[in-house]
This record gives structure tokens, sequence and C-alpha cells, in this order.
């Protein structure tokens, strides 16, 4: 099988949320497996010299137009959150602790990370919130309420982070296939058409 | 015939040079006109917080990156111009005063702004370059200069510039139909589906 396409998302993100519900039958109808890469926007804007969306004049109202139209759109259940944007890094360390253990656990783990934040609007930097969901998502609860303290998965986070920085990655969702970068939900197209082997617009 | 698609855009844009190629027939087989409206990204960029793409680090070279990519894809020739950006304040000028009089002739001569630039490299915040471009549209030549210091026609960019800006404009491309704004080149297949009455992604 050709490279995985990746997958680089913020799970506090709303566009990787709705790109998220596409993304993996992308890559499988294109032949490709596809790997989920949670990652912290904070340094990536940092790196970037970019702020919340959320947060700008005039660009945050529209975001927050487009994302209640993107659910319309693309029928996925959606409401922006409250606290909205929150920190992501523990839901981040259980993923990766899990994804080196059991890929499709993590999977189903990031899966309902997304659905319960933006979907039912749990506020998924809580702790007790997430061990519910990891556990839900059958994740040995003490597991991951000890991935969230243990250094070398703190290390992982912070690795991931930096390769993406290493890589261009410049913002969520961003993927890559055969090493080339595609940033923002919007450009699925594009990886649909570049995994046909075609070209076109 | 219903509302037109609203199309604003900055002449030294390159993400608007590619919408420019296809808006037009976009709206016409939604049944719809399409109104061009060039307006300044400086304002804009002054009222969202933002800066320039090309001048930010990681996001600047994915965007260089992207529209060459872009260029591929569509099958539109271009290349990054230098200088770039430039001041199209004087573009914007010519093309209001024309557009008043006859919107054809200002449409080519829009088409042509951004070709000059895009496609041929031509500095199009010269204004000897920007006049020669007028009278190859088909502009007379003095009544296109004197459009560029004619104190009702500043007042006219200033104003759809401030229009754009209550209506939310944030960057360009833009589109607005029926009022609602989509914000990118990305966002024409929306626009398509909205003009079909059709939603799904």
């Amino acid at each position: 099988m050709a490279d995985p396409v990746e997958f680089y998302f913020d799970f506090s993100s709303p566009y990787a949320y709705f790109a998220s519900t596409r993304i993996d039958r992308v890559a499988e109808k294109g032949g490709r497996d596809c790997v989920w890469k949670p990652i912290l926007l904070g340094p990536v804007f940092k790196a970037s010299g970019n702020t919340l969306l959320n947060d700008q004049p005039l660009k945050g109202a529209y975001a927050r137009m487009d994302w209640e139209r993107l659910s319309r759109f693309m029928e996925v259940p959606y409401g922006l959150p409250d606290p909205f944007p929150v920190n992501t890094v523990n839901a981040a360390r259980i993923f990766y602790w899990q994804d080196d253990r059991d890929r499709a656990l993590a999977h189903r783990f990031a899966v309902a990370v997304f659905h319960a934040y933006f979907a039912d609007g749990v506020n998924v930097s809580d702790l007790g919130a997430l061990l519910d969901i990891a556990e839900k998502s059958g994740i040995d609860r003490d597991h991951a309420a000890a991935a969230t303290v243990d250094p070398s998965v703190k290390k992982r986070v912070k690795d991931e982070v930096d390769r993406a920085l290493e890589r261009g990655v410049c913002g969520a969702p961003f993927f890559f296939v055969d090493g080339e970068g595609y940033w923002g939900s919007d450009r699925i197209w594009m990886v649909k058409k570049v995994l046909a082997g075609m070209s076109g617009f």
C-alpha cells in the first residue's frame, strides 16, 4: 500500500472536526490508510505569527457563521462549545499513548473526543470528562490518567508538534499526501483528486 | 433575474486571480450575473488584524507553494510577480470610473490587469503600465489617467472598501450570494451548490 494520508489536527479546531468526519473515507477511496496526528495549535500559531480565528475582528464573526454553515452543508452535528477553544494537550497525550498500543482504539477515542466537544458541548480540557470519554472508548481509565502525566508521553506530544512545525504545518486541519501538504478542510477536494491521480478544478 | 453574485477582490491577491478565472462561469451557470468589486486588502487587513500572507512565517511558504499548485490544478498561467504585492488603488480607480460608464469594458480591463500581473509579471502599480493595459482594453488613456486623480473616483474606491468592511469582508476573494458571504477561492464549490439550490459535500 502507498504511504498513508497524514491528518494533523487540534481537538479544539472546528475545521479539523469537520474534516475528521470525511478524511478516513477519502483516504480509503484512494487506497490509502489515514494516520491521525493530534497537535496543539498554540505553538503553531506562535510560530506562524497567527492568532485564534475566533478572537479576530471580522474573521472571527465569519468563522462562527461558517462553522454553522458547514454543519448544515456537511450534515455534521455541531455547536460552538463553551468554553472555546480549550487546551487539548491531555487529549493528545492519551491519544498517542493509546496509538502506540492499539491504533483502532486511539482512533475511536479521537472520534469520541471531537464528537463530545463539538456535538455534545463537553469540555474536553476537563480531565474527568476526558477520562470518561477514554473509558467509554474502551481505554483503561487508570492508564489514560497516567498517560497525561507521563514524561515520555508529554515529550511525545511535544515532539509531534515540533515535527509538524518542521514540516510546515501552519494550521489545522493539515494533510500530507506523499510528502506534500494541504491546509484546510477546504482542501479535501484536492486531496481526493491527488489520490485519484487527477488534476483539474 | 435573481440578485447578482458579488465578487470582492484586490488585484494583487493570487487567490482572487485564480477565482477570477472561474466565478463568472459559476454565476452564469447558476443563472446569475456577476458583479466585480475591486477593493484594497490593506484596510481590510488593518481592520481584521491580519498581515500579508506572503510575509508570514510558515503560512507564507505554504501560500507560495499553494499558488504554484493551484496554477497547475486549474490550468491558469501564473508566476509570483516581483514586486509582490503591489498597491492596486489606481487599478481600482480606473475600474470603477469605467464600470459606471461601460461594465463590459471595465470587466475586460480587470481581467487584463489580473493577467498582466500574475501571468506576465507586469508591475500593475506602475501608472504607465496600467494606462497601457487600459488602452489595450479599449479604455481612453486620458480618461483613465484622469480617473486616478479624480477626487470623486478616489472617494468611490474608499466607499467601496468601507462598504466591504461593513459587510464583513475579511479577505479576498470574498463572494456574496443573496447577502451571505463566502470567503476564499476554496469556497467556489459552495457558491456553486448554493446557486444550484443544493447542499452536501
